[in-house]
């Protein structure tokens, strides 16, 4: 494996549904989850309205700081859907039919059903690739290093899943923890910190968690080393212990 | 009620956990939805991981594009909790023992237990406002526009609800729906169209939804008037008539 830095990836959710608080965004995670263990690890996601200027400028600025942009949402066929165009008008070029998805939405419909607004989710900015699944004929599509999918959240995983294997690929990211009920992150802190200082090619995460009856702390090392991470989690066990804890392998289970 | 326009709000969640996927963010939808109530709509919600630079970057770019910046996480006593001198270095002010919230955690520890990582969530940018609540001695703040409040979603809604009475109000955002079942969106995309067209005040949105046994379409219009808001839901709900779906009002029942 390269010692190459692994890529990185930024998101973009666009919707005003998800900035209203109607809608639970449930895109974030999923792509957080799967970027990490395709090694690529996501660094910032954003959420934003459905307004033509801010839709360009957040896709400008990020495409040029990070090496993959996903957006979700926006690609529909009604007057809010408004992504596609803004990634045309983003990259500088024009938003036309795409071929090959005209074809075969054309195909998918009764005579007369592919209608002005069908056929938006047919154009494309000019070069895009399509990002095709079976869960629907509307396709997302990727144009340079900016990856456009859906936002419901069968769609998108069934695209992103569609798309990863032509994705570059780094080092997976790996996690290992542990837990201890009744310990205060306010005891650890100091001991975590020197640990942290010793493992400086690790993210070392404090988690508090609550439970009925009590709670306690969860220590995550992540990193793209599975036998550093479980060295650093090694050390914090026997941190936990010496501060009188009983430490537990692993994240607490769910509440 | 005044006729200005209402202050606008961003949100930055601050934390390596969500970009991991490790964590489900659950305080962007709480806080959409309590700033759409109090007429302070979110514009933007950033979700950053605990880098110092990034940190900075962000707040000063949001509090000066937005009325208010609300962040969440990064505000207990281990080495990832860096959100309060962060807030400090963005407002070019020192970050210093802020005397009331000290005494107070300091009486609240046993004698030797308000140690250096708890005395840090004492620590914070000259100037800042208390927001406290009764679910946790250690407090979020105010600076300037931005408020600074924990991750951990039970802490962050009781401070968001301490600090909702400091701050302005504008006129709230209501919503209105209406949906049909089996009216695919690419049907009623072009009478929408129109209907938005008419109604420049409201967002109206379209809201595919799937059910066992078959889906259809949620469209809902928000504004700050609800009698334009059913103006327009009735306009819509005249147009799934027309074209043979039997409307039901308001959004579908959950899955």
């Amino acid at each position: 494996m390269s010692d190459a830095p692994n890529p990185t990836a930024a998101l973009i959710v666009i919707g005003n549904e998800v900035l209203s608080g109607r809608t639970q965004d449930a895109n974030l995670r999923y792509l957080a989850t799967r970027l990490g263990e395709i090694g690529m690890p996501l660094r910032e996601a954003r959420v934003i309205p459905d307004v033509a200027e801010v839709i360009v400028a957040t896709v400008n600025e990020l495409r040029a700081r990070f090496d993959h942009v996903f957006t979700t949402g926006g690609i529909g066929p009604t007057h809010d859907d408004i992504t596609s165009e803004c990634v045309a008008a983003a990259f500088g070029v024009p938003w036309e039919p795409h071929p090959e998805a005209w074809a075969k939405m054309a195909a998918s419909y009764q005579p007369g059903d592919f209608n002005a607004a069908r056929q938006r989710m047919a154009t494309m900015p000019r070069g895009a690739s399509l990002i095709e699944t079976t869960v629907t004929i509307a396709p997302g599509f990727s144009i340079g290093n900016v990856h456009v999918m859906a936002g419901v959240p069968r769609v998108m995983q069934a695209q992103f899943e569609s798309l990863a294997p032509r994705l570059p690929r780094g080092r997976p990211i790996v996690a290992r923890a542990v837990h201890a009920a009744r310990l205060p992150e306010g005891r650890i802190a100091e001991g975590l910190t020197a640990i942290q200082a010793r493992f400086p090619t690790l993210d070392i995460g404090s988690y508090p968690y609550y439970r009925e009856g009590g709670g306690g702390v969860a220590i995550v090392a992540k990193g793209t080393d599975a036998e550093v991470a479980e060295r650093a989690i090694a050390e914090v066990t026997a941190l936990m212990t010496a501060l009188g804890a009983l430490p537990v392998a692993g994240e607490p289970p769910p509440a």
